[in-house]
């Protein structure tokens, strides 16, 4: 019998640069498999549906809600986000990791669904970071940067129901941390140990 | 205040290859301290006083066991092995991560004295192999091979008193592990989250 992948599960506040982050890991060879998330926002300059997002419309996210065929979901300042369970599901029992990317609310649920899962937390190096990355991305207006603000303040509070918190200060140094993680709780003696002991009872 | 140091303890049966990793680890940067281990066995072609191990006397030894001055000790196959507690001590509260490499039996000692600490189990890929590490490095007669090799199916019995389990198929492979571990390990949401929390009483 194959054993079970990891559910990696990266989040954080909203402008934190999860996306970046993970796009730089996906750049480079990894052992993982990323889950798309399905998404009823407009995609932004350069996103491509079915690699950066699967793009909906709001029927068909409601739809899809409506049958269980999602692991997560959350409305986030008026767009629906989520992440289709099936293919979640399929990967890890083939033994593989599987690499989420999602907003602080989805992950909570995916914690209650996958508490085994290992979750991380990507910080802004301050505050004022944050905003200046939010401001900076220049497609938001002035009432959605408040607001986004004031989310990414209520989302810190949340860190607790997290493993790890990354800090993203370099994209290139927020990377290094999350393959380590990745690559530390591969040999995390709680998951690994029965392999090791059926040494002794073979030889 | 400066955080305290992270205490990581490198231990495995015996024949392991702990030395050899432990001096790879040590051969690059990194940031953490070796606390270098006391013994009363006779030094090895090559090693050297004050940078391998403390060579000692039994009467050395025993005289520091009687004033507390250490951390942990055992005696293994006829001698004594064991930590000095000052520079331990001194080097976590100066905010810096300290390394030791150290026997089965001592990680159980310091696991209680250091609950907090991050002990890693390294492991033989097989028992054949780990047999064939103990013959090939041709200091030990047979009965010393015999008495190591049961020892050390005792010792692989322990793994369940540590934290993570790394396999030493190849040397820089099991490196890049314990260094991945660490890297993790500052990145522990229950090490850090009050760092980060403050940072929203501060803006």
């Amino acid at each position: 019998m194959k054993e079970r992948g990891l559910l990696i599960v990266l989040s954080g506040p909203s402008g934190v640069g999860k996306g970046t982050v993970r796009k730089a890991i996906f750049s480079q060879n990894t052992d993982f498999e990323y889950s798309i998330s399905m998404t009823t926002r407009k995609p932004r300059e350069g996103e491509v549906d079915g690699v950066d997002y699967f793009f909906k419309t709001r029927e068909e996210f409601e739809q899809l809600i409506k049958e269980e065929g999602l692991l997560e979901w959350a409305e986030f300042v008026g767009n629906y986000y989520g992440t289709p369970v099936e293919y979640v599901e399929k990967t890890l029992s083939e033994g593989k990791d599987v690499f989420l990317e999602i907003e602080v609310q989805g992950a909570l649920q995916v914690r209650k669904a996958f508490p085994e899962g290992l979750f991380i937390f990507l910080m802004p190096p301050s505050l004022s970071e944050l905003k200046n990355r939010i401001v900076t991305r220049g497609t938001e207006t002035q009432d959605i940067i408040n607001n986004r603000m004031a989310a990414a303040k209520e989302e810190i509070e949340m860190m607790d129901a997290y493993d790890y918190v990354v800090e993203n200060d370099q994209v290139d140094l927020a990377c290094a941390r999350i393959r380590a993680i990745v690559t530390a709780e591969h040999c995390r003696r709680d998951r690994i140990a029965l392999r090791y002991k059926k040494m002794l009872e073979v030889e």
